[in-house]
């Protein structure tokens, strides 16, 4: 969102866009880090959008301006542009940046930007697109500060000169002949060492690195356990391939946890790209409210059922949606537990036991709370005694066993090595909606023919 | 979670506690990361946990290891402790991470320790206690490395060296007489430039900073935004205080990631600490189920009241279940996307009612689907085909308005200043599940008397 300073002056843009005043305008822009500009840009209108690229001349900039926007932003450019144009920016982007913009884009249009591009730059660009998307091949950044280990500090230091147009450079990487990683060296350690030494002597030979092909999770998990601001990429000989840095190690983060809450409800990050396409969207959450459909049709068969069976079917209806609420509730808290603590490394399927046996014991003294509270409400409604002692007895069961199915279904899921998120709350929903009115009817029926 | 190779290292630890086995041990855990023996303590057994420590002697090592588990086991670990054994390890952690252990422990416990702590590194712990929790004041790092502007290149290259105590260098931050912070040099650009230049001439005077009060989320956002690896806190005569790099930003995007997808399911973070205590886990939890319990027993007055005034009311509420969990599911999709995507900044309060229509018309094309296939599926009931009308344009308006509900809730909730996240989900499941069955039994009653 917009801060109170950036909205002033993304009015003050606005204004200047208006009156075309080309000198101010490019003043300001001047001044801006390209993520503000990025933020500004994606407020203005679409006229005013088209207008202001006019007013920022170098192509760098526009690249580094548009790598700041969102994805549907990025691709909205993209499709808009002229292929040669689009082939420039790509060029002026790292090999990483380029490939993140071009897997973003729909495979024609890849190709019509593809042929413009210099060959030396396509062989980078095009090894990128060549590893699977979330691999650590995919995101990494092929240009990196890495030096034979023959070589002394002072002749390190003078190559970092020359190094200028790297970013984020902060270790210097150490390869052997066969351009093997063999060390690191912190730029810190670089200037506390003596000229003459030799990297060999001085660097550290224990580095943590990733092969291209693990995935973008286990990149984050390594870089924020050991609390790294930068990881070495090998290939299958050992040979440096890239580096990933801590910034794009925090978008992978934000990005899994946006992921996963979507994924819990039943949406799609993809969504964003469709905001005027209400059809695209629907077809992107339906399967989720299927799912659902067809498991309360079950919970349909179940009330048919009871109706013939359970007296004063009426008086127990009534208390449906508490039965259905309380049990969706105590098993999202479940379930939600355990999927992300798995994601946070904090629950170990060794001792699944233990976790499954907690969460029953909560939703039993929630059962209680709530079974007492619902004995003691109901009866209000028609003024028989027992109706409140069987409601709250069925509720009980209801949401003891909603918190067992909770904890107990993600589990599962993941021990089938499925993502826990993707299933678990649809089906839960549906599941505990039939077995607690199922459990809430027997219950109830049960304790008819006694009291 | 352990991978195999730790699983491996965990085991071969186990049996050298057993034999007592000395030696070897301290060599196995030498070569260890911190954050891995903390992996591997936390996954001792209680007997095997307390042996452990007596083979690692060294106190800031312990330190280190301790720092990089839970929160839950950090607690207890101090709990257990002797208050002068805890003093000496607290005093062995920099300034933020002993202010960071002292806030997860109770009071009265905090007071024991710190009247074993020098005076000295009390004053810095105690400022940094007296900050809001979550506020940046609280989180920085009071160990930085900050040299006068009128240093030149050369002499702040030897006082590199002799900050070797230093964590985490890589910006020299530039201050003037008065401590205010003037500007700043990356590690690199100090080994760039000439020896003989001031800093003053060298550095960036356009630093990005941060208040001692300003919200631990923004200084997230702005490292994220700028791709920053640290970001000075400064006081109100913009005064250098503290740093905050980059592996503290990360925590606070997972745990703020963690506690938006604790609250939509009505648990929180704590929870952990109550590993074994089933009512206090139970106490956390209960609210979000009594909002909900309120909110269902209007859905139970509602059944009632339509009891007597709907036809064949057993037939129609045989479909209360699908209903219901439409309404919850559309209205939760809607809520979460309006939710994260406030979070991530990419939802725009000033467009509103675009937003809103977005949803809606998302939960037409929906209601649609769903409305169809429930006419086509209900009258396999009964045989009657009016039923499946009925029921399919019931359901279809409940959707509608479930989807408004979903999207507009979380919206007033943060107009309001509230975080929507907190009182979104039990509200809008009580409340579509009210407006659901009132609309589903209206629509019923009404088209029954027309068909």
């Amino acid at each position: 969102m917009l801060d109170s300073a950036l909205r002033v002056k993304l009015e003050n843009v606005k204004k200047l866009i208006r009156r075309n005043a080309k000198v101010p305008l490019e003043k300001v822009l001047a001044k801006l880090h390209p993520a503000d500009i990025a933020l500004i840009v994606s407020n203005l209108s679409d006229l005013d959008r088209k207008k202001i690229w006019s007013f920022i001349t170098d192509r760098s900039r526009v690249a580094e301006i548009i790598l700041e926007m969102d994805d549907v932003d990025i691709v909205r450019i993209f499709e808009e542009m002229d292929p040669k144009m689009a082939a420039s920016l790509l060029s002026e982007m790292e090999s990483d940046d380029a490939s993140y913009v071009l897997r973003l884009i729909p495979k024609e249009k890849q190709q019509s930007f593809l042929q413009y591009i210099s060959k030396d730059e396509l062989l980078d660009v095009e090894e990128l697109l060549h590893y699977p998307e979330d691999s650590a091949g995919a995101i990494m950044n092929t240009a990196y500060f890495a030096m034979h280990s023959d070589t002394t500090v002072k002749e390190a230091t003078r190559l970092l000169h020359k190094a200028e147009h790297l970013e984020m450079v902060f270790y210097l990487y150490v390869i052997d002949d066969e351009k093997r990683l063999v060390g690191v060296l912190s730029l810190r350690q670089l200037i506390l060492n003596p000229p003459e030494k030799k990297l060999s002597e001085v660097m550290i030979t224990d580095v943590v690195s990733v092969s291209v092909m693990d995935k973008e999770d286990y990149v984050a998990d390594l870089v924020e356990k050991y609390d790294l601001l930068a990881l070495p990429v090998v290939d299958e000989h050992h040979r440096l391939c890239g580096i990933i840095t801590v910034d794009d190690v925090i978008d992978i983060i934000r990005d899994k946890a946006s992921e996963d809450i979507y994924t819990m409800a039943g949406v799609k990050q993809e969504e964003m790209m469709f905001d005027n396409q209400p059809l695209k969207i629907a077809r992107i959450r339906l399967p989720w409210l299927l799912i659902t459909f067809v498991g309360e049709l079950f919970a349909g068969f179940v009330i048919t059922y009871f109706q013939g069976r359970v007296q004063d079917f009426l008086v127990f209806s009534t208390f449906m949606p508490i039965v259905m609420a309380m049990g969706g509730n105590v098993g999202s808290q479940s379930a939600t537990i355990i999927i992300r603590g798995a994601a946070l490394g904090r629950i170990d399927l060794s001792n699944v036991f233990k976790v499954v046996f907690r969460e029953v014991r909560v939703g039993a003294v929630m059962g209680i709370v709530i079974g007492v509270l619902l004995g003691i409400v109901a009866p209000l409604w028609n003024g028989d005694v027992r109706i409140g002692v069987i409601v709250g007895t069925a509720i009980f069961f209801a949401m003891l066993f909603a918190s067992f199915t909770g904890a107990f279904v993600p589990i599962v899921l993941m021990k089938m090595k499925l993502d826990p998120a993707v299933a678990s709350t649809p089906f839960i929903t549906a599941f505990n909606d039939v077995t607690g009115l199922t459990i809430y009817f027997t219950v109830s029926m049960l304790l008819l023919m006694i009291l």
